[in-house]
């Protein structure tokens, strides 16, 4: 009794977050994508750190210069979800003594490409030796607190979007994993999702312009699980009436005997939003989101819990999706 | 060739930095305690974050709960130094499996004490699994551009003062490491230097509002190591006249055969500050600081070095220390 497997990730944020208390000053809590601390009546300090450990976040055939990359990535993703505009970075780095000097180039090369992209400075950190690799990124950015999109606020009655079709990560995994393919000879979209995810972040923070979304959250603890999370923090519940699969996605299920659904509804890594939107504004809120959206269903009471009614399916999706000290 | 023993904890950081590159928002550079963004003109962000790795920063005897502590008191000390208050903080861990739920309160005790400890909301964060315990913490901070200290404005005729006694953390450090003391029988003064180290907030806060100190960095990378930085960074020499030792290293070195001025000079994990102050201001200085202050030297030519000239001793303070990787 008292092991990490049995607790779980939510068992030991849970104990974290009890001791930490909540913050006066935090208006938005425990629970969401990013952190915040109000500056004044109007403006926070959006917070966010993610930490990318090389044992377990690392899959076959990512360069050292891709996970880095990837270690932004995740960062921004989370900011883009509650459209939150990078301002500044930081990086702690923890390097194992086997690494060379041209592997130190290619992180470097990885988080500093990754800023430009993402269009803000990282000023600095620290480094340290460790046995695992461990990137360690912390962002900052500000916003308007009434502008922020939280992970609560939808409301019954409001469409459920999306930002892309799903499951060509959790394919892509499936794919070096289970030794089907060679990382080498994926499919461009599945080494893409994989190797290469992008953060939505002008869509992120198109959407929080405009004022329409209710409720936001980045997928990348896989669609089902984000799907939970964002149902729970709004206390609804959700029915979806599609489930967008990339098309990488359903040729890899059907060649090698995967499930498709269960491929872009349980895996994870993949960096697109889900939003819910006032079903009145949903046609400008598509405008100002540049055609990103894809209505998947639409908000329902809690007590319907979150259901996939499509074609001739009826199903109950679960609270299902990569935990850490479960696996 | 290339192997990180080889290049060296500064030789990765050189390459990082380069890839960065400086951002025109950041007028501090890299190089400091801190990094720091634009605000406004006058207000700069102030960010800091430091890792704590178990497996090379855990002192034998050292608790969990106090090395969550120490983790986040590392990282108030460099504010300290720049004469920031912590604002926010958010922390990543990475957990070893074998780590029980125990040891999951005893972490979140450390931290969430050592937050109220320095007056700051701890936000949030992340959790990961990983082969090393992992303490990643990044501090919010804000400051007046004109109002921090830097590691560079030391001047020629400055006085050079420390806020403390040196040598108790390395001693405690030697004594358990060479098997001179086990843990639990450590002198008071060492234990607490080693296991229980603070973080000297309030005078570096009193320091900054003075506007007397011209250059300031926190001692935790050692003595020599930080007075060698400071001088790099404010391109001057440093003529110490005294170097105080704390009376338990003097005690501890005489009965144990070790050199109580190497240890206060060459050890590390001490969180005293290190200021240079203008010699007129110097009275006034140390009333703001509440007598905290103890002068050692004064502010030399650049190419005097730096060296120490008390008693019946002139000698060359070498550029030595902990450094990740070459050990």
């Amino acid at each position: 009794m008292g092991s990490l497997k049995e607790l779980g990730e939510l068992g030991i944020i849970r104990i974290i977050e009890r001791s930490l208390g909540r913050s006066k000053r935090d208006p938005v809590g425990f629970g969401d994508d990013v952190s915040t601390v109000k500056l004044t009546n109007e403006r926070l300090a959006v917070l966010k750190t993610d930490m990318l450990v090389g044992s377990t976040d690392v899959p076959p055939g990512m360069t050292i210069r891709q996970t880095a990359r990837k270690a932004v990535v995740a960062n921004v993703s989370d900011l883009a979800a509650k459209g939150v505009k990078p301002y500044a970075g930081i990086v702690a780095l923890g390097l194992p003594q086997k690494l060379m000097r041209r592997d130190i180039q290619q992180i470097a090369n990885g988080l500093s490409g990754a800023a430009k992209e993402y269009h803000f400075p990282l000023l600095g950190g620290d480094t340290n030796e460790s046995k695992d690799l461990v990137i360690s990124i912390a962002l900052l950015g500000f916003i308007d607190g009434r502008r922020i999109l939280l992970r609560s606020g939808a409301k019954i009655g409001d469409v459920v979007a999306v930002t892309g079709d799903f499951g060509s990560a959790s394919a892509g995994l499936r794919a070096v994993l289970d030794r089907k393919i060679r990382p080498e000879k994926l499919p461009r979209e599945l080494a893409a999702a994989l190797y290469r995810p992008n953060a939505e972040l002008e869509t992120g923070l198109r959407l929080a312009a405009t004022g329409a979304a209710t409720a936001s959250i980045d997928s990348s603890d896989g669609l089902a699980w984000s799907l939970h999370e964002l149902a729970k923090m709004s206390h609804v519940g959700i029915r979806l009436t599609d489930v967008p699969i990339s098309e990488a996605t359903r040729k890899f299920a059907a060649y090698y005997g995967y499930d498709a659904l269960h491929l872009a509804l349980y895996g994870g890594e993949e960096y697109h939003l889900i939003v819910t939107v006032k079903q009145k504004l949903f046609r400008t809120t598509q405008k100002a989101a540049r055609g990103q959206l894809k209505p998947i269903g639409i908000v329902t009471k809690r007590s319907e819990g979150i259901r996939f009614s499509g074609n001739d399916e009826n199903i109950k999706i679960e609270m299902k999706g990569w935990e850490h000290f479960r696996q």
